[in-house]
């Protein structure tokens, strides 16, 4: 049976929550809350059930929704997208990332991703067939070299990948980044993959630099969100993506065939609880208390790491307590110590070991706290 | 920007869904009931929501409603399933059907499709690469000629998809159809693709014939089947495939790629609402009813059809009507007369009029009281 990734891998993702319930582990490691989402938002779900929207939506969504995302990403960054052909909602923004790479994607294709990176791009990547062309971060700030950038594309590029904020180095992309891009792309048919998750959760000074903003990268950009990150309900699988309409038409032939339309009551939910833009607007400010609440749990150990400016994950450096590669030192804190975490060299894939781990800090204060308690102890 | 998929069209059944909306249609044409979902299954869901199963459950699925299924086809099939391996939930059975097609077909392979055929396969196939090889069942009551199916197989034949009960002519695979199809494929490596969405809707003395009820069907077989169709919420999208390990393996690979894994409290409720079979075991009867019902209305009319065994649609010629093409009458059925049906030819795309339209007869009684008058003006 041959197989289209042979080397095609369980998520990390999945790993470690898996052995995370096995052990009874605490749990940092794959990127979900372990508090409630909003009663107010389950109860609306109620509510759309009861009111009877229990059968197929149209398939690019609600156009109570659509009309909702569209002028909230108009008021915050300014980019009017069309209501009727530019967005659709997704089971996640997994599915959204998958649509956009499969829909342009052929054999033989290039797609730029910078390393260390979230681990479904490259997969997705070499299903439709393409090539990966991996170019590291710089330095420890995760900077991107755009030099390095302009001299690896070639006429074979067909898209560049980014993700900001950063998962996992919480580092977010600046204006003038943007603006490189924006010139670098300008006479080219390239295709843009913004994959911004986490374009609420964004600390101190920073600010989310969305795609969308900049014209000369709105009109070649698919952006994909997630409503699970921002709302605390990773299980429900709702995100969307917005593009340009002649990138979208592409892209909504995958998505018929994937799934064809998303969950109806949710959708109803979510239109009716994003009338208030309190409850995204909010967001920044409450995961910096995390943030912050666990860097400040974390003083004293021996785990180094610069604060994360967006996501909610911060990277932290080990090597002052083992030698041992993240992977085994990951698993280990599982099996003897009891708490998950992802160990970054599987973001980098270059067969070094980082000598990193991924916090994911969107946990109560409790959980943080015993988590702090075992990490000091090492 | 080269298409994946050129003539790659928006789904029939979203056009006239869509037009139906426009139109303020009553609306028989893609396949949803308009009925309500058992308030007691909205309530576990809520409960789920309020228990907290909100955040990502493993990319497989809850292992409580994986126990669930796989012990329900042991008890209904006889065939048992290994919960941990041979199990996933899908986006709907659309989901499973995309990545059971993308998992196996390679560029050139050649795939056996049954015309008229419900209108994903076509479009996965090609996706994939492969070439549909179409195969029209044959006479007023729709049968495989094996001796055919045989004649048509070749070194590339990599998969056979087959629908029972058969959407859209409400015909089902018998027995005998099981064992020569077993038989055909015994000395073969094809893998058999069996979407069994409707297994639950079958009438008269007719009885599902499940691929995983036929070892030498189920060693080579992934059968897909909906949540939706068979409790009456289409718009959740939830279903599932069950497949040997070797197949799953494979599979699973698109199923992370694709959309990760699906919505948490609503496989928390399934889990709980399957304990008692009669949800589903009453499904034929109930809907034997809703077919009766339909033909009952129909008697009388210039309609003619055979009645359907299975599924929730009815088929009908409309031949002393008109001579219009079937897509121009659906089209005229809406604008003019306000009722919306699929026009079968879409099922064929051979270019010729079949001459028939779809009814799905899972409507109140009133809706069809409403549409039967419509129908008898004509
Ligand atoms: C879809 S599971 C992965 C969750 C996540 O974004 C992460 O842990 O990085
Ligand atoms: C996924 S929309 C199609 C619904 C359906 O099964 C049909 O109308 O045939």
């Amino acid at each position: 049976l041959p197989s289209k990734l042979p080397a095609g891998k369980t998520s990390i993702f999945s790993v470690m929550s898996g052995l995370a319930r096995k052990h009874k582990a605490i749990d940092l490691s794959q990127g979900f809350p372990n508090f409630e989402t909003d009663n107010h938002l389950k109860e609306l779900v109620c509510k759309a059930m009861k009111d009877g929207y229990n059968q197929y939506p149209p398939m690019n969504g609600i156009p109570e929704l659509r009309e909702q995302i569209v002028s909230k990403i108009e008021n915050l960054y300014g980019k009017k997208y069309e209501e009727a052909s530019e967005i659709i909602f997704t089971a996640g923004a997994t599915q959204a990332l998958y649509c956009a790479i499969s829909a342009f994607v052929h054999p033989g294709d290039e797609v730029i991703v910078f390393k260390p990176a979230y681990d479904s791009y490259e997969p997705d990547i070499k299903l439709a067939g393409g090539k990966p062309v991996l170019i590291e971060l710089k330095g420890k700030d995760f900077k991107i070299d755009w030099q390095e950038v302009e001299d690896r594309i070639t006429s074979k590029t067909r898209m560049i990948v980014i993700n900001t904020p950063h998962n996992p180095t919480g580092t977010v992309l600046s204006k003038s980044d943007m603006q490189q891009l924006e010139k670098l792309l300008k006479s080219t048919n390239i295709i843009l993959l913004s994959d911004e998750v986490y374009e609420h959760l964004i600390y101190d000074d920073e600010q989310h630099q969305s795609a969308s903003k900049f014209p000369g990268l709105a009109e070649r950009a698919i952006v994909c969100a997630s409503f699970g990150k921002t709302f605390h309900n990773t299980g429900w699988k709702m995100g969307y993506c917005v593009a340009p309409e002649v990138l979208m038409k592409e892209i909504i032939k995958f998505h018929q065939a994937t799934v064809f339309c998303v969950n109806h009551p949710m959708q109803r939910a979510f239109a009716e609880y994003l009338k208030n833009p309190e409850h995204y607007l909010s967001l920044g400010n409450f995961y910096q208390q995390k943030r912050d609440k666990f860097l400040e749990l974390m003083q004293g150990s021996k785990f180094k790491g610069t604060p994360s400016k967006g996501t909610y994950f911060q990277v932290m450096d080990y090597s002052e307590i083992t030698d041992e590669h993240d992977v085994d030192f990951a698993k280990r804190l599982i099996t003897e110590h009891g708490l998950a975490t992802i160990p970054v060299s599987v973001f980098h894939k270059d067969g070094k070991d980082h000598k990193q781990l991924r916090f994911c800090f969107a946990k109560t204060d409790e959980t943080l706290e015993k988590a702090a308690e075992i990490l000091h102890k090492l």
